[in-house]
């Protein structure tokens, strides 16, 4: 690990600024929702989760939330099932739900488990049907999705028990119905509810994009800092638009009931978790 | 619920006999394992996740284990794969661990996890990869098995913070390797094991067949109690033989390693583990 | 123990059905108050200490409180000294109070105690004198009965130890004079009060009686459940009458203090507190 | 309570002495024995019941165990029975015993009960019967004394719980058959073991004598400390002789199984108990 | 320390009239501020630490205030510094306080800790920059004093940590600046707002006058007790005058924040502390 | 403290080589010398402290010993007091070791604890007087110190205390003579002897020198690691002499009695601490 051109006065300027942020998290909650499209590579996917592991280390209770998108459609495939969409939300039938839970809560969810133990951290995987922890009713809306689901209520003890023990819980998606059956439930809006219900000092979108960019052609357009309260102005200005809406949405409803901060972070980018969240240099937007 | 033709005096003479079982168990560890065989149909699957949530009401501390092969060869059929069996195992190639893993954490485990909780339970549904709770390298043996794994070491302390905060663990063998992949582990060695280093007070095997048998064709001919020094001789004669061996030998193995007592039961009878831990009658085999 | 003529079916639906009421009343307070005239034979006294330490041992918390007329009774005769009633109320001067705390606290209280113990048990006899648990004044009323008291306070710490401690309190109602001096309680008033005080899920009185009969020659009259707001009524049609009005005020006004349900039933039927709370039918009158 | 003639130098001197033994027993355990004969007139009763509640206001664990032969004799006169001696111990047959119970656990116990808790302290009533605390079988012996017990065991449970509670617990010596039964039980004997089972600090025999004296008929010729290894010779030069050999044998075996010292005190002197533990200076014999 | 010439009853009638007040101190606080003045000799200073860790050793907690004016006349005048005095109080320039500083926190303080510890009290020196327990600003007033500080502000949590590990914190009243540097604080003031902070039961100043005369110079003119509404008129009057008025106003201010009572005691009398603490008698005057 | 040119990777590299070493040690006691001659500057001084908040900020349990020589001489030198050194240890008659104590436990420790508070910490001021902590008698040897002690005991409960209350305990090396008096110890010394009573992770020696040097006149000769069982073949080849002797045999014996590692590092660099403590790369010499 060692490398020669980092001077120790650096190393010690890297250090006093980390160590009051490491003192300030330490205890604190954060949700970190780790996209399908972030998960880019193995080696990718094995840095995001060592980064987790190094957060927990120093006391920091992580609760992490994860999509699957494209590890769904491999499955869809392999029973030869077409995925379909409807206004960029996966319309969702009885067999695909049965597949979407299979994936999410068996496989993908358990791998990022496995990845967090090879790197020495302690952690669970969970879902929402799990301690009857997220219970939902099929989404009304325009168009029938299907088995889409309503978020009802969040019983967040399970969550809290594991925090308590020194554990990562890993979550997927998946929901209860309020009666029966189960329902797919969008992973960023989840995310945002779990931090809310948790009080969490941060929630912590790893997206496949910078963050807010004014032009959205220009990576160095990145807004740093947005003020909850701005959010209306930007998107009827458009520089808030398409996919971003629903993410943006997300962190301002996330802020709005009790989290501190809401941060989307490009998470292709090594190590971007720990650099947004212990030094002085944002590498994403934060919404406050 | 109420029936006229039990007697008071029949119900004080049940309810007299139960209470000291209760007080007995009550803040002891059981371990159940339920086959995929025994799951012969939703209204008993429902019946017996009733039972064991009635056991957790009182203070009995149950971890329940689970297999789920038909399951598993519905999943295989929909790609397109032929199961492959070879001295009663299951020959599991990477296409076929996936699907393992998938059915049994991602479907059959959450599965049972809602049913418990609908019946007014506390379940989590975990696999041998959470918390590093199941570690395994590939078996050896006369025939390749692929992905058939040998548990090389079980940590349960993920099981203990469930069951301390009264949660029901629900179990899907699916093992982590010694350095990486997954394993197929048999339910029947996981249990076992499992109840060993909780040195817990049951081990239940709840299968699809009445107990041993001295004559497998009659019924009547049930043996109660079995203590393991005789299991040698009971082979010999041929009284154990076929599919039981593997299955009695993890009860013995259990009791060896410090589990009270094992029993094997008929898992298609209704409310069968309330009657062979709440009553003086056994209704299958039990192992001391 | 084991009797052939209960089925396996019959055992589980008794299971099933009691199972929860144990788990509602597990860590729930009931004061059962035992009356004098119930205790007609050794055999029945040890049948009902069976059942209180049956419900002990599920984690019921019992407080036994007792009465003792007749064994008083036999050592006044034994002093050559007439036993005297008022209005159905023990007349006590100073030497046959003396004769009734012997007797209570000393004779009939630990001799319950005993029992409670020989049935596995763990108990403790007290009465109103020990930490300062019940004070009392001269009763105010029509005839002057000499010692015996109202009730003004009730400390009910040292009850509370004990039922922490897992031991069950039996309690013979003599109290200490606000100033100085003893008195005689009722011991059906005083387990009312106490029952409020503690804020007891249940008061039981176990009398001589089958509960409240619509027609006191007929024993299949039974009235099960009783609405405290309808006993005016029922005193005005002369349905509750004679020495039923005392014992059914004492219900009332437990239920109107806080105490969940109280009931009336028949001591001399053996079991008749299990059935009672531990089975869907009840056995005597339940008021709510 | 001021009295003009103790200097404040002389309060002082009488403070800094005191100061380090409440310190000393503060938490320990004393066992006072308050014998029958000692209890000679209403206010030495409540002088010394005012020194306990004292001594358990600075936080000494006292247990407070009692005898009563002058109660019982008049109230075996009341009933016309003569009281019978053999040896120095009162032979009792069953009608004795029923009065030994009632007169020491219903009567002097609760009376000594009221006395603590007029005082301003928290005491409770037992006896051996209560949590199964003292055991015993008919003793052996030349003579048959009927029902006088030799004790087989002591749990004391219940007596440590009520001083973690920071209640003085009083003792009644009848203890529970082995079987079935009650047993009336030597108060000294009963005390020493009840010393021992608590690894007490102290036991304080409470007596109607100095303590030890060389010459019985002067009071002057006070003996204040004996090691225990001494009391052979004693006994051989006829210095203790008569009814002070089973008291102190008492001591002697109290202090080899582990009770640091014993005390034979005169309990007619008023706040003996207050002198003995809490200053320099002597006031009966101390063994040690 | 025996002396024949105290009577057993006297002897019992100091304890009896002692430990209920021993009752009632253990477990408060009582805040104790030693002048400098009343340290008139080692015997002496070594008769109040023994004093003090008697009061420790049954419970009371503890908390000494110190000052020292002599000591740091000594030390300034072997390095040849003149001490200042304006209206009474010492100018202190940056040397004079470095002195101040060193003697109070180094020498003092630290040797009144090792007289505590030789009595086998468990001490703990500290002065206001431990814990950052006293902050404070250049006083403000008529006259310019260097270095002598006003308190803002008094953090306990170290005393309270100290009193709770059952350690006597010895402070000396040396505050650190708002921003920087550091102050000299008066002690009396320094002890009155401690125990404001820590509610305290008591606060004793022991200083080198008799308590509040109503003739100066008639030590038999003591007033025993004085109401906190009376000083005003007292003032007036003449009878608090001088020296006496900042002392009382002390007295005034704690009862007003909630100190139950002061008092002034004359430190050179052996055992004041006792006798004021623990007997009916008063030695100095009680403010409440 | 931003500085720009540092680049993202780099700063993510310190951090996840940082993280695990903070998890080592998060809980673990890390003793800290501090010495007289590395206290070259206020800011140095400011620096230090600073660290070694941070260092307790992320739940190290720090312990600062410190020594203080250049103050002691000042203040000396203001009394008109010659320092008197034999074979490096000062001679301290009466009047030094007054002055010793003053300037050690009243000015140098309080001035670090001022320090620490400033910077965020939460510390406290001790010396071996407080809680008894550290006991000397007259050191033996060839010439006659005065004043200067051999420890004879150390009792780390004090110290215990703190740590447990996130408190950082400041120590100045005085401590009580056996039977009375107060000697002066080696910081050293006590540093080492304090690091093993608290069976302490590291025991940290921050000097005036770079380090253990191969050849003393080149910085770029430091030895990194030193194995305790190469120390006596090092002094034999002159690698280890003079002054450096007795502080290598203080860090021997630390390891030797169950401290892990301990440390000579240099306190002139500003945050050696941080750089020795968190990072990979070593900067002074470490003995295991």
């Amino acid at each position: 690990m060692f490398r020669i051109n980092i001077s120790t006065s650096d190393r010690a300027q890297v250090l006093t600024q980390a160590l009051p942020y490491i003192k300030q998290y330490s205890g604190k909650t954060v949700v970190i929702k780790y996209g399908g499209n972030a998960m880019v590579s193995d080696d990718l996917k094995s840095a995001v989760m060592e980064d987790i592991v190094l957060l927990s280390t120093v006391g920091i209770k992580v609760v992490l939330v994860h999509g699957g998108g494209p590890e769904i459609n491999d499955v869809l495939a392999k029973i030869g099932k077409e995925p379909k969409f409807i206004g960029g939300l996966r319309y969702t039938d009885e067999e695909t739900m049965d597949v979407v839970q299979m994936v999410l809560a068996g496989k993908v969810n358990k791998g990022l488990v496995q990845r967090l133990e090879q790197h020495g951290g302690q952690a669970i995987g969970l879902c929402g049907l799990d301690g009857g922890m997220i219970k939902a009713v099929k989404m009304k809306g325009e168009h029938d999705l299907g088995l889409v689901g309503d978020i009802t209520s969040i019983d967040v003890t399970l969550i809290r028990n594991c925090l308590d023990n020194g554990t990562i819980p890993v979550i997927a998606t998946v929901a209860a119905g309020e009666n029966d059956g189960v329902y797919n439930i969008n992973a960023d809006i989840a995310a945002a509810q779990i931090a809310s219900s948790l009080s969490a000092e941060k929630l912590v979108l790893m997206t496949d994009v910078r963050g807010l960019l004014r032009d959205k052609d220009n990576e160095n357009s990145l807004i740093s800092i947005v003020n909850v309260s701005d959010v209306p102005s930007l998107k009827r200005k458009g520089v808030i638009k398409g996919g971003m809406i629903p993410k943006i949405d997300c962190c301002v409803e996330a802020v709005r009931r009790g989290v501190k901060r809401t941060h989307i972070i490009d998470g292709r980018i090594e190590h971007s978790i720990l650099i947004e969240m212990l030094t002085d240099e944002g590498i994403g937007t934060m919404f406050l």
